[in-house]
């Protein structure tokens, strides 16, 4: 598939309205009460899709020559439908499309798939007519063009270019896919997921990713959104929607594909997305509670797990297993996604040590032992006491062969014991194949039946656990008061193309003014630069006050350690003639002379910079040497909050530097990190004109002494 | 499964005898021309998988009580067996068990396998019922005990304790777990993985993993080895048959469990296997060419690429999709894992280009759109033409709906295209599905049967590649000449346990003899130390020379850059109330004056420690606080070649300093690596002695001015 976004900038409020009626009308395309069919014999093949699957609504096919499709008497046009649709199918060419699209603007239709190619994706020509789709569109809710179609598993509508896996729902998990193809593939899992949408939204055209996930977001139908995406024009809209759908407590799950330098640059080609900074995406994403997955497999286990058990409170597991190799790797792969495996209190290993054989080993993941094997009650008895602890899941691994199927029964007993001891205890419980394909049909049918959820592959299980336990501890995070609105992304007007660059002391000052320390300073003729110095007291640092030079120090514009005022002087001398070095004829008319920082322990840095996609970018890391070797830097979107700022300082290499690192002082933690809220604050108070900033270094002095951001640099939008 | 290792240390020759001749039993054992049952009415099962296999060879049921089994008539004892059997399946209580094994090995048996639990794995008097076998077994093959049994898929032998899955082969991969359960589980693989034989290895009481590498690594139904493993006693034993196996063209594909805390702690309970550090495994399987994998499914992906397609040259790919996802998702977890996808020389793209619509982007991964669907010559031209090009292996990404396999034939076309193009230049090719289950037996088998492997999953797939090709280029180098020599392991003895702490000097003059740079130094009393150092040229550094405090900086029994004999004498001073302070009543005899090193670009951590497992464990690191704080450093075993301790260098975080960083002169790397391989050379010429040896800092001067060890410590066993 090859797909591509326009995004048609319009008035913020016209822009609103519009959107409130595309998405209610994208709802009525999503649960359609009619379905028009336009096109030739092709659309036999939906048409019988849906009436396989039982859509009790009404088909009409559309075509001006054909006496019936399907069986079905053909309408001649689409002004001869007996009322406006809910729902079109268009599989006619493109300029055609275009034409429809108007008409049935015009007369009220609910929406309409596109699926015809060669528009935006094909190059100058195909654009212009994707600009005339969308001007056509008006309120219609158009999904594509240049897509496969979406389906609704639970009312049984087929709109889709393909014979898709089908398998009728009750509701469940909506895929929302920037290709057409992996949709298709994705409906014939074998994995038990339960479907309620599968969207593929091709160009993008008219209706984006964050427009599906805000209208699924309400859909009574939908528990979990998976997302395949190779780009996202504008963060803010996709968080809003993403937030909705969180406060709904419904998670997202998003394969984001283009990481690499090659995958992004053939998303740019695929489908003009800006796959942008793979850590940027794990930024965006960890903020707003969205579960980024890495393959196709691990985003439908993650979102079967959730959709099925629903989020867990928290990553606690306690893991059944007939075979120490399985504990082995559930151990290690746990340890590696961060999913808890706590160890049983002592009163529960008591009781499991009097239950199992003397030689067993009672630990979690507990190799229960096969002399329990195929004995009901002992194993009811096992599950439901090892649950005595504080544990948020329990899993079961167990393989089901599937060649022969003669020993299921036995599995039977110990899958029902563990889902009946995760009842008694009011936690979900999985029921885990160590190979995927070990999990066949009839196994995954008696688990779902019996209350569990059935997961395929021992490590994906643990990753799916593991993601859906990252949904359940944001949620719970975001839902406290005011959580929400703090997470959400500003709309940032275009970045400012005629900047300013700010002296240092104007940068200083205003940063002082929201709460950050900087050295005490003077702003000074060369003539005063020694008294001013005096008046300080020694040892200083004199700089060139001028914003002419961006790198001042590799300049020779910044001279440190002054210990006296005839240091002083020959210091601004020395200044002035290495400006001229840079700059000929340029001569320095101030300087700022500050009092030098000492007794540091460490060196942060903390940079904004602002990004056409993702907004406002704060970057803190380790100063100098470090940070460059090492990249040991955090990235947050702004604005932030004070717990976020803390745990990305907290997380640093560095860190252990700050914490007090071989018997010297520890730094002044609280301290950084007020400052980094300040720099935060400051950056997101000028959001509309702010273009970067760094503060470079930022002095972290020992414990109660606080911090000096030493150098400051800031460039405005004029 | 409960399993132990209990290792009998025997004397050299007499372990090498025995040796030899239970490795020509095990060969037996694996292909014999017999079996004994030896066992209830539960030796039925393995027997009637026996004779449903089709193994032409004879079968014997032992029994005194019954007068058949499974059809076959009883042979009463061991005593009446027609001739000493090749192999015996031995299902009997665990004392039975010993006593006949020692009949086994008197009469002259190959060998047995032991299902029987009850030894080393449940405690104290199980132990001692392990020693009693381990002495029973003389020259007989004895696999277990506490195991599930082994199977031969060519000749149909079935010694096993459980229904594992089946499919007769030619010949492929052999597979030996250090688990049951996972064995009998991965023998229900559906992934058309040719299987030649499965061992599941048990208590290992006399035979173990290593042995089982050296046997198969010769057998012709072998082409592929591999482990499920916790733990492995001894790294020589381990290293010399993996590379026999190497030598043999045969790759090990090697999932080492146990690498967590958790993990390893379990792996201690469940199989007494010291699991050992992560990071050093994966140094031996660098070293050894094993390809380590972290899951079942990777194991088996990358087993079956290997036994099907051979060993890839190297890591560069072709990959063809018909979806930008696949594409995208391609790139990104190839960059991930080290798989090369390279672009297509011009001639190439522009012939593509040619064949391909004009919107289509011509890169590699090639999304060679649909428009060539179903088209037999127009994909064989296209898929060959892409090939034309610096490729060591191709691979299309093709998913079969399950459910629906009308679609079949149109894909059958393009997976033999992609063949076709693979034979034509001699490359390997693959046939991927993105979902592991969407590539069912009709489509393996067809795959298959044209020549190309079918691989299961987009991401293991690449995943599968990496390894394959590590494996190829691994192999490569050691294939030099006396590379396999270089890369064994030392039988060391056991670490030294009274052991003596050389004096600095000491340590530093046996440092020098093997060619490592250090200060040049005086070794004096206190008075005569102001003298040295004016000999030697100020500025000086004074150390305690005793070697009674192991961290003398921390003491205060190291003093730095001495400009005048007045300092040093102050220094020497100073030293001797400090270790007065440390050791009451201690008084200093000797100090050593050095030479002050500066100039220096870089500091080095050298460290030599002696293990149990692994022998000598080489670390390289970055010195000061980049190694503690980022853990900036690399591992080795000794010995060690010039190339891989260079390229260990390299690797490092701090090598971006050593290169010249931000306009400072670079570092002598290549002094860096020759006082590495000193130190490695001297730590291997004592290596039955070395307990610890460490070099700390090795300052790096500017390019061409070379290094100096500043400090050594060296512990050896007295």
């Amino acid at each position: 598939m090859n797909i591509a976004i326009d995004p048609t900038p319009m008035s913020a409020s016209a822009t609103d309205d519009r959107q409130k009626r595309r998405l209610a009308n994208l709802r009525r395309l999503l649960s359609p009460r009619h379905v028009a069919f336009v096109g030739g014999q092709g659309v036999a093949v939906p048409i019988e899709l849906c009436q396989k699957a039982g859509f009790s609504g009404k088909i009409w096919p559309v075509n001006p020559k054909y006496p019936e499709i399907a069986g079905l008497p053909c309408v001649k046009t689409l002004a001869d439908l007996p009322e406006p649709p809910d729902a079109v199918f268009l599989a006619v060419p493109r300029e055609m499309t275009v034409e429809m699209v108007g008409e049935l603007a015009r007369m009220g239709a609910g929406g309409a798939v596109c699926y015809a190619a060669g528009f935006a994706e094909v190059g100058e020509e195909g654009k212009e007519l994707q600009k005339a789709l969308v001007a056509a569109a008006g309120d219609l809710a158009v999904v594509g063009p240049n897509c496969y179609g979406l389906l609704n598993y639970v009312d049984g509508v087929a709109m889709f270019a393909s014979g898709p896996g089908w398998a009728r729902s009750k509701g469940g998990v909506a895929l929302v896919m920037q290709s057409g193809n992996i949709a298709l593939n994705l409906t014939n899992h074998q994995r038990s997921v339960p479907l309620s949408y599968v969207i593929t939204c091709g160009n993008q055209a008219v209706l984006d990713i964050a427009d599906y996930i805000e209208c699924l977001a309400d859909d009574p139908l939908v528990s979990v959104i998976g997302l395949y995406m190779e780009g996202m024009p504008d963060a803010a809209r996709f968080a809003r929607a993403a937030l909705k759908a969180l406060k709904a407590g419904k998670p997202v799950v998003a394969l984001k594909a283009g990481n690499s330098e090659l995958g992004s640059k053939l998303a740019m080609s695929h489908t003009s997305s800006l796959a942008g900074n793979d850590k940027l995406y794990s930024t965006l994403f960890d903020r707003l509670g969205v579960v980024r997955v890495r393959e196709l497999s691990e985003l439908l286990e993650t979102a079967k797990l959730l959709a099925i058990s629903g989020a867990p409170e928290n990553n606690r597991m306690v893991v059944f297993t007939c075979s120490g190799g399985d504990s082995l790797m559930t151990a290690d792969r746990s340890a590696e996604v961060g999913v808890e495996l706590p160890q049983f209190p002592p009163k529960t290993a008591a009781s499991l040590r009097e239950q199992l054989p003397h030689f067993a080993s009672v630990s979690n993941p507990l190799d229960y032992n096969t002399s329990l094997w195929g004995h009901k009650e002992q194993l009811e008895k096992c599950f439901e006491t090892a649950l005595h602890g504080d544990y948020d899941a329990a899993m079961l691994v167990i393989d089901f062969p599937v060649d022969d199927k003669s020993g299921y029964d036995a599995c039977f007993i110990a899958t029902d014991a563990v889902i009946r001891a995760g009842r008694i205890h009011g936690k979900p419980a999985f029921v885990t194949s160590s190979l995927s394909e070990l999990m066949p049909i009839e196994a995954r049918d008696h688990v779902v039946k019996s209350g569990g959820t059935p997961l395929q592959g021992l490590q994906s299980a643990i990753d799916a656990f593991a993601g859906a336990a990252r949904f359940g501890q944001r949620r719970r995070t975001l839902m406290k008061p005011g959580a929400i609105d703090a997470a959400l992304l500003p709309d940032l007007p275009p970045i400012p193309t005629a900047t300013r660059l700010l002296g240092e002391a104007e940068g200083k000052a205003a940063l002082k003014a929201q709460g950050l320390t900087v050295p005490e300073n003077r702003l000074v003729g060369a003539a005063d630069a020694g008294l001013a110095a005096a008046a300080l007291g020694f040892p200083v640092v004199a700089k060139l006050a001028e914003p002419v030079l961006a790198h001042k120090t590799e300049a020779g514009a910044v001279k440190l350690n002054l210990k006296s005022a005839d240091e002083v002087k020959a210091a601004v001398a020395s200044i002035g003639e290495n400006l001229a070095r840079y700059k000929p004829g340029a001569r320095p008319e101030r300087f700022l002379i500050e009092r030098m920082v000492s007794d540091v322990v460490a060196e942060l840095i903390v940079g904004v910079k602002r990004d056409p996609q993702f907004g406002l970018i704060l970057v803190v890391g380790a100063g100098g040497i470090l940070v460059e070797m090492v990249e040991d830097a955090a990235t947050l979107l702004l604005p932030t909050v004070r717990e976020d700022v803390a745990k990305a300082v907290a997380g640093l290499k560095i860190a252990k530097l700050l914490k007090g690192y071989r018997g010297k002082p520890a730094g002044d933690i609280d301290a950084a990190v007020d400052a980094v809220m300040a720099i935060a604050a400051y950056a997101y108070a000028h959001r509309d004109k702010l273009v970067e900033l760094d503060v470079n270094p930022l002095m972290v002095l020992p414990q109660g002494k606080g911090v000096v951001a030493v150098d400051a640099l800031v460039v405005m939008g004029v």
